[in-house]
């Protein structure tokens, strides 16, 4: 087993010289549920740490069947033409899954594959939203030390993993495509106004017209939105994957965004509001776990749901009852 | 001391009867904080719960200075003058009461205050937000024990409370002006797409065209919007507080849209829905209060905030560590 040779020391050297293989061993570590390996894996994370925080951070998110695949796909490598090192990361949960499973296929994205400034890691498996966001900032932190300077998180707008994605990304960025059919109304409400900007994706061929024109629809929509907290505008722009038209002007967009909030505090500013979100968001979550995960609570709440459910107890109290069952559980444990 | 002379089935008879004298204490005694107020208020409410439900339930959300109190006003007249019982309520929690503050002054709805069918509450006053919603959520319960039929939950759209008072209604009323200048930025993101119906308020004089204008622009980028689970499609309308004009439409509007919801089966869904999330709300709330008013981590926090924000530490290490010592304050308490 070739993992047990290497020390925290040779992880972080590794990864600091930019070991791909290393790299990926370590977020391995990351994801796993063993707590030695836990261990190791925090240890190799405050490492990393001082050296992270050097890289263009993208969300990216539209339903399936938006093509974000193949926009990454020509987004990736025209990041990669400039120059840039890319890792690809994505937020999956489980219960998600079914929804649209994401790079899990790489063969969707079989140039960025093999190019060697890039990076494609796909969502840790099986587990709770928290858990799997969790594993996946910690991933961002060690492709930061590790040289990438661009990461892109990949999410399905249809779930709740967006908010999380929202929380450790600088730009969000929204891919939809023209004349959105039934196959784009599962997108999530709220997700709009979360954008910095707006991609309508698919604008080639015949479709070009429709694109146009969504995009001015999109464009007028946005100006009534309140306006965000970066004093950034969020822009419109169409693109085509296929034809690789408008990709450049994206990534410009990117860039702009982040020259324009560097400069007003913004960009700053928010990387130390999402640190502080996610330590206040992991106690939460994890408060949320032991609680519910406890054999005393998991046996007594389908009868107090029901109850609830059929008005026969107020929500206050059948909260107060189970939080009561709770606490004196825990004290009565050693 | 005359509210140490009844009993609970006293309050209930009382409530149960319309009584607004003994309403009024008993919605006093579940915003008070001493746990004997509070075994005898959760006692009230279980009585009550059985006779509650049948009411609209309304939240209204706005800026301050898009003219809530005067739309209030000319719309519970409406309502009351259609043979409705309407009760008011609001959710401003301390941390928001600087923003905006609202129903304290009942002076803006002088004729509804002494309407015999309407009831003005206002907020319960200091506190966090999850402990001003749960009072906010159980007077309404007794309100509608004590026959009112159509609840208003006012809000300030400029916090977290919107999201409480979305959790807690049947319909969600936006009130905007045309021509939204900078005292209309403070609106939160996200709550245009939380809206059942946009009211354009101020449409009068010199400021109809201003009005129909944005009425016409919102209802365009609603369309963009994607489709709420209830099936149902926002309008956009303008109404006039102080020419009492539009105000019968958008009652009308939330008639149909409830005999849309009660039809396909929306309306009773959410209600259920809504009772299960404060369920959960509750608890989750409580177990995050307990943690961070121990006095072990109130007393860590503020270090490991700062390490967190300084890249000295990561989010996910801090938290454990304050998870650790959390846990084990609370077990070796008796």
């Amino acid at each position: 087993n070739k993992r047990k040779t290497y020390s925290v020391a040779d992880y972080v050297a590794g990864i600091l010289a930019g070991n791909i293989g290393i790299l990926s061993q370590a977020i391995t570590l990351t994801e796993s549920s063993k707590p030695e390996h836990q261990l190791i894996a925090q240890d190799i994370i405050e490492k990393c740490l001082p050296y992270s925080g050097k890289s263009v951070r993208i969300g990216i998110t539209g339903v399936p069947g938006a093509g974000k695949s193949t926009f990454i796909e020509a987004f990736g490598k025209h990041v990669t033409g400039q120059g840039h090192k890319l890792a690809v990361l994505a937020i999956d949960p489980s219960s998600e899954r079914s929804k649209g499973s994401i790079l899990g296929d790489k063969t969707r994205m079989e140039e960025l594959a093999v190019d060697p400034k890039a990076y494609i890691r796909p969502s840790p498996s099986a587990g709770s939203l928290g858990g799997v966001a969790r594993k996946t900032r910690e991933s961002l932190i060690l492709c930061e030390a590790a040289g990438f300077d661009t990461i892109l998180i990949e999410t399905v707008g249809v779930g709740q993993s967006e908010t999380a994605v929202h929380s450790m990304v600088d730009f969000f960025l929204l891919i939809k495509i023209a004349g959105a059919g039934d196959e784009l109304q599962g997108i999530k409400r709220g997700i709009m106004e979360m954008a910095d900007a707006i991609s309508i994706n698919k604008a080639d061929g015949n479709n070009i017209h429709k694109a146009q024109l969504a995009r001015v629809q999109f464009q007028n929509a946005l100006h009534l939105f309140p306006e965000s907290p970066s004093g950034w505008i969020p822009k419109v722009l169409t693109c085509s994957s296929l034809e690789k038209t408008g990709i450049d002007s994206i990534w410009d967009n990117i860039l702009d965004y982040c020259s324009h909030t560097q400069q007003n505090g913004y960009f700053d500013r928010r990387r130390r509001e999402q640190a502080k979100y996610w330590m206040y968001e992991t106690i939460n979550e994890q408060l949320r776990d032991r609680f519910y995960h406890l054999d005393v609570i998991k046996g007594q709440i389908p009868d107090f749901e029901t109850k609830v459910l059929n008005d026969e107890m107020s929500s206050f109290v059948a909260a107060h009852k189970l939080l009561d069952a709770y606490f004196s559980d825990v004290k009565n444990k050693e």
